[in-house]
């Protein structure tokens, strides 16, 4: 069909990741689907680009509905090389990242290259949808998501998100009540490393997640701790406007 | 002095660079600096963190009021690493980022590791500040910028930031007339990419700036176009509250 909706596909687990696969299937039925994907694991990659070294674009697979590149940079590297070199002529109709293996909500969407990829397509005046599982399992169980996903994917077709903004849909694992609009968690992670056992001067990541306020039941930490799907729309631009309200002079010396 | 305030300073150039030298230069007048910066480049890198692989803390040099440390992490790693090894039980008054050499103003913020490095304080609850300047050269010319430098550090240790919101200050090369508060100019990269002429499938990223709105008078690119420092308040979080006033209940399946 010459009218399918062309949907563009990246995510920052690798493009032989199950998460990649279990979403293209579900957006193979709504749209014609390209997916242009990390070659190796790019977790923590946030919307970092790589400059200065080229990006190699290698056609993987191509079958009826669906052709299957990777790139060897970084997820928002994957959604630029795809812009540049496949939709020059055409923007795609729509962009999905993930499904990412571990949740992506509250603070977690800084340094998710989940985020960072479908950044890009926003940034692009693309509309674009970042999905994630808070299952980290090599092989995801996201039955009771998927009428969640499609919904989601198909209100997006139908009527595209506003310019400069994406959404970033995290699901919980097992039983889903419904989805919810809400924001961010105010969160961070704390006591973040464990020094090597021969090394002290080296340290690997680790940590905990803090959640700081999980009483406030209009965050994505508490939909998800609630059995529900979180969809947190997510600006471009970060512009603190109320404390331009109250800074709106020149700033004075001395 | 013990009561002089503790300032960390980090970048992404690497510890090396020009531009952390000359903002530590104006910062060791105001409190005792601690640099926590990249071994080597980490341009482009944003919020990236880099898990599975031990990182290495390394003390440089040590004098009077300032002690050097180098990490072979991204920006955000080195800030991450500085708080939970150096000031675990004492956070510093202050995070500066920077100078980098070129600018971050707009959308380059995004993709910025100067950034990546002052948001990571700003998630920390440490007032925090990105330092850039327009020009790229190796060596800066800050004569003209730093009495704004100098006013801005002072106004932040004076009276700490609002928390979760971080400033993002770029400067002109050259004469300045003033500093201003202003907001994200909405703009993207664009033809972002030259094939390789031995490997038509391999790209190096190039491209050009394109602001979206050249005449709009309140924004970063508006005050650096006209010889304006530009001071911009971003916040970590994300999230869209217009969109979310606009789509407040639960999600409808099907």
């Amino acid at each position: 069909m010459a009218n399918r909706p062309i949907i563009l596909i990246s995510n920052d687990d690798g493009y032989q990741a199950d998460g990649i696969a279990k979403l293209a299937a579900i957006a193979r039925q709504l749209g014609d689907v390209v997916i242009v994907a990390p070659v190796r694991q790019q977790s923590g990659k946030s919307s970092a680009i790589t400059g200065g070294v080229p990006l190699k674009l290698t056609k993987v697979s191509e079958e009826e509905g669906m052709t299957v590149y990777s790139c060897d940079g970084t997820p928002a590297d994957c959604v630029k090389l795809a812009f540049y070199t496949l939709f020059k002529e055409q923007k795609p109709n729509l962009l999905l990242s993930g499904i990412n293996h571990g949740s992506n909500a509250s603070v977690n969407a800084v340094y998710s290259g989940t985020i960072g990829a479908a950044m890009e397509g926003c940034i692009n005046h693309v509309s674009s949808i970042a999905f994630s599982s808070t299952q980290m399992d090599k092989v995801l169980d996201i039955d009771t998501a998927v009428p969640y996903i499609q919904s989601i994917i198909e209100s997006s077709l139908n009527e595209p998100l506003p310019l400069g903004t994406m959404l970033n849909v995290n699901f919980p694992y097992g039983e889903i009540k419904e989805a919810r609009y809400c924001r961010e968690a105010d969160a961070r992670w704390s006591e973040e490393y464990v020094p090597l056992a021969d090394d002290p001067h080296s340290y690997t990541l680790a940590g905990y997640f803090e959640d700081r306020e999980p009483n406030s039941q209009d965050t994505d930490q508490w939909a998800l701790s609630h059995q529900t799907v979180s969809i947190v729309p997510i600006k471009v631009d970060r512009t603190d406007y109320e404390f331009l309200r109250k800074n709106n002079k020149p700033l004075k010396l001395g």
